[in-house]
Order: structure tokens, then C-alpha cells, then sequence
């Protein structure tokens, strides 16, 4: 059932006990908004606790510091930022998918898996919608929580850079700033650093790019044995599907990475004009009109030759 | 003379034919400020121009789009974001700098070469004094003023993550979108899009990255060679000398770039609690006191060795 944010105050207000869910792989919005929200209801005298599937990035840990550790029975399920029950990851749904009493969320598509849902997907985060929460509630927000909210609207809108970024956005980094939030060393955790391992990586695989049809196709390659020689793992070179599209002239940015021996995930990048998805579910694949992707199965240079020659017929 | 923001507004209303003068190598913040207020005066009727020493480089021609191209004798000298009259750059200096007659800044030194002036530190950009400037005069701001604007305070504040960035700023970019501004347009243009030849320059200096010190110290190298090799030009790498120090463990960053035979200028970065102005003082040079410079003469390996000898006594 859709409820309004006055309800769902209310809802939080009346209960307690309560565990709150994230989405596996956890993101600085689905973990930001879990603890502002869990920082908000351990200050208002309840029992909360945030939940995850696999252990929390290195990276995001510091958002739970000054969560207190309480052991309790839980009685309140709330998930954020969780657009379906199997992006719970296996080990929250199969214990708590048919318990949710409450979701929040600002995916277009969420599964209707909850008792109570509120969704927003004019939300550039989850935890824009927990800030309206808090300020329904009136509760009060000190650095801990200015933080995990700062954090989560950053990191969800690649600091305030990509086109869901609204006037709003903006405005609640503005009170965040006010209420304490430590942004630069928030901005500098999130986006200007980075392991010797990953810099490694990332400096190899730069090292692969290839430019076809007039420099109109750039393709860059991420080997297994390329992590391997580097210790990075998989994870850490996740942004770099972006790349080759940012080179001017460049219409389409592919990205080729080795999940195994002869398996390929392909990661597509298109200007506007060009519509990536469709490139991709020629191979049954799919995805956004200018971000898609599909897997392909041969050696590279085949997996390579058979996707540009596909590819190139999209260029004119 | 100081004077306040109300009085520039009354001395914009009574005056008319204006030059807007930029600092040289203009930035966005220079050339959105310049753009803004021309076209706010244009649109009350007035006759204003922005004049720069040089071309406005390439990424920041779409600010000048709208402004009318009007010939006229001009009578009243603004400059804005010029800290020195020397930073007008050679040309304008010669031509302006006796005559300047409000001087908008942000620069906390902030030369006495203006009749007026108006100097606040506190803001990120100059365009956050501009806009309130035009916020006191009523004028009525569009979608070109909100890109000139949200162009300048992005750009001024590497998109929000430096320790400039404060409450206000961000507020005055949420304005800015509800005016209109293109803002996924401008990040791409500014954050996320290079030239194949600054690519590949980067690429191939990213490959002269060395650990010494544990790796506690990261070096790399910009050799004119490389440059040439790549075509692309000194200005084309301006922000590579962050990368080191992105690093994690990497206490000091430095970069080394060649600027012609046996010339190399050396850029430190280094975190928190290590002085980079004190390193670099001891060979003639300054900065900050995380980010400074010097200039060095010999061959490569003379001079890095010799910079990496004193540098190691900081790490103490």
C-alpha cells in the first residue's frame, strides 16, 4: 500500500525494534539513508539496527561510527533504497523478503514486496526522501546524520553531476552543510581517491585503448590477468566503463571485460542520438537508451571483431 | 575604495558603456562572471562587452552565446576575479590597468588597483557576488545568466568537492537550475570530456608513475616529449598534478614538468599535517599549505633525485 511521508512519520513514531534493510552490493545511498534513519530512531529512544547482505565497503564504514550497537528481537522491517526483494542479495530475502513492513525508495520500478511503500522517483536519492522523514518527525539532525544524508546524495548523483541532480538536491546539501557535514573529506573519500592496486589497474587497462572508424569507436579491454598482475579486483575498476566515451569525437564507448575464460560482459556507452540498448539486444542484452550491455562468449579478438562489426552499422 | 554591494548596483544603473575585463588564461569563473553581468546589462539596455587578454579557450565559448555583439566607446572599466592588475594579463594591463573602475573579487589578496572594489573570500566563485549584485538590481535572470553562473561556481569549486564549497553556494546552484541552467550539458563539458590527444597525453604520464618511500611518495612525470609525442599541449594537463596524492597511503605527491631543457616546475601535494609550502620554499618557491610549488634546473634524474632527498627528511 503507498502511504504518505506523514504516515510513514507516524508509523515510526508508534513501533520500535526495528531492523533496517539495504540492497546487496551496498551504495553510499542505500547505506546513508539506513544509518541517518537508524542514527534518527536510536536518538529518539528506540532500538535500530541496519542490516546487510555482504560486509560494508571499506569506503562507507565511516558512516556508522557513531551508530550504537544494539541487540534486540526485531518487530519493524524497513528497507531503503531496495527496488525489488532480490536485490536484498540471497541471504536478507530468504530471512526477511515476506516480513517488510515498510519501503522506501526512488527507483521508477519497485516491486510492490512490502506492506507499506513510498517511492519516489523524482528523488536523485533514497535519502532525500529520509530527509523529509526526518523533518516530518522534527528530528533533530546533528553531523552523524548530515553526514550518511550528504553522502548519499553524493555519491547518487556523482556529486551533483548527473541529470538527476534537481534544485532540491542542491538545497539539501545546503542544510546538510549547515547541520555539519564534513563535505571535503566526504568528496575526497568518494571521488578523489583510490587503492595503489585500483590506480594500477585502471593505468593498464587505459593502457588497451584501441580507436576505430575514424576515432568514432573507442573500445577499451579489462583482462582478468590484467587484475591478477595488478591484485585489483573486479569491483575496483567499476567506473571505467565510462571512459571511453568522454573522448571527443568518440559516439560510442565500449567496454570489454573478461568475467571468465571466453566470457565477456560488454559495456556500451552512446551519445545521445545513438541508442545503446537496441545495439545490445541484438545480443540479448539491454538496458538505458545511452548505457546498456550484454555478454558475449569467444576469445577477445573474436568477441571484439563480431561486436564492432555489429556496432558499426549503428554510426551511420 | 570598498564599497557595498547596493552601491555597485546604484553605479551599474547610472552608468553605461562597459568593458568587462577577465584575468588571463581565463577560467570559468572569470569568463561566467564576465558573461553574466554583460548580459544582465545588455538586457537593461546598456552597452557592455566582455574583453579578455587572449582566446577564450575552446570548452567556455557556449557561455558567450547570447551576448550581443555591440561596438562602443567605452566609458566605465569593470574587472572580475582579477586579483593584480599583472593577472589582466600583458594586453589588457597595458590598455586598462590605470583605468579600472570596479574591481569583483573573491581572492583573499586582493590588489588596491581599482577605484571601487569589492573583495569577499568567503565566496567560492565571483559569480556568487555577481549574483547577488544582480539578485540587489532586480535583474531579471535567464537561462544564459544561470549557465554563466552555475558554469562559474562548478568550475570554482572542481564541482562542489573542494573546501570552498559553503551552504550558499550550493543554494545559489539550485537557483541556478530553477533559472533554467543546463547543468548535465555543462558537467559533461567540463568534468567529463577530453580531447584524444589530453587522453592519451594523460595516459602516457599516468606510465612514468613511481613509488619511492615505502609509498608514501608518489612521483610522476610530464616531459615535453610526451607532449609532443601526443600533441597536446602544457595547459592540456593541468589537473594531473592531483593524481599522485589520490593514491591511498600516498602522503606526498609530486609532479615533475618539464617546462623547456633542464627546467622542470614541481608541484606537491601532500596531506593534512605535512607543510608542501615548506618543502618547497627551501628551493625559492611557495603555495599552500597542501598544495605549493618551485622550479628546479638540470636533467630529470638530477633534479628528481635531488627534490626526492629533501622531500624524504618531511616524512619523519
Amino acid at each position: 500500500m503507498e502511504i504518505s511521508l506523514e504516515k510513514i512519520s507516524d508509523i515510526l513514531k508508534d513501533n520500535d525494534d526495528f531492523y533496517i534493510l539495504t540492497h546487496q552490493y551496498p551504495d553510499g545511498d542505500t547505506l546513508g539513508s539506513a544509518f541517518a534513519l537508524c542514527l534518527a530512531l536510536q536518538k529518539m529512544g528506540k532500538k535500530a539496527k541496519v542490516i546487510n547482505n555482504e560486509n560494508i565497503p571499506e569506503k562507507y564504514k565511516f558512516l556508522q561510527s557513531n551508530v550504537k550497537s544494539q541487540d534486540f528481537e526485531p518487530f519493524f522491517f524497513i528497507c531503503v533504497d531496495v527496488a525489488t526483494a532480490k536485490l536484498l542479495g540471497p541471504n536478507l530475502e530468504k530471512s526477511y523478503a515476506n516480513n517488510i513492513d515498510l519501503c522506501v525508495d526512488h527507483h521508477r520500478i519497485n516491486e510492490k514486496f512490502s506492506k507499506f511503500r513510498y517511492v519516489d522517483p523524482n528523488a536523485a536519492a533514497t535519502a532525500e526522501i529520509i530527509y523529509e522523514i526526518l523533518k516530518i518527525m522534527k528530528s533533530p539532525i546533528d553531523k552523524d546524520i548530515s553526514n550518511c544524508i550528504y553522502t548519499a546524495i553524493a555519491t547518487d548523483t556523482g556529486c551533483f553531476k548527473y541529470k538527476n541532480t534537481t534544485s532540491n538536491t542542491h538545497n539539501i546539501a545546503a542544510d546538510m552543510i549547515n547541520f555539519g557535514a564534513d563535505i571535503f573529506s566526504i568528496n575526497k573519500l568518494m571521488f578523489d581517491s583510490k587503492t595503489k592496486e585500483q590506480f594500477l589497474a585502471e593505468k593498464n587497462i587505459l593502457d588497451t585503448i584501441e580507436f576505430y572508424f575514424n576515432d568514432k569507436i573507442a573500445v577499451i579491454c579489462v583482462m582478468l590477468s590484467t587484475l591478477r598482475k595488478t591484485n585489483a579486483d573486479d569491483t575496483l575498476v567499476d567506473g571505467i566503463a565510462g571512459i571511453p566515451k568522454q573522448i571527443s569525437g568518440v559516439k560510442i564507448g565500449i567496454t570489454f571485460r573478461q568475467k571468465e575464460d571466453k566470457v565477456f560482459k560488454i559495456s556500451v556507452r552512446t551519445e545521445e542520438n545513438i541508442d545503446a540498448a537496441d545495439i545490445c539486444s541484438r545480443f540479448g542484452g539491454g538496458g538505458h537508451t545511452n548505457a546498456a550491455g550484454c555478454t558475449l562468449f569467444g576469445d577477445i579478438d573474436e568477441v571484439k571483431n563480431k561486436f564492432l562489426e555489429h556496432v558499426s552499422t549503428f554510426l551511420k
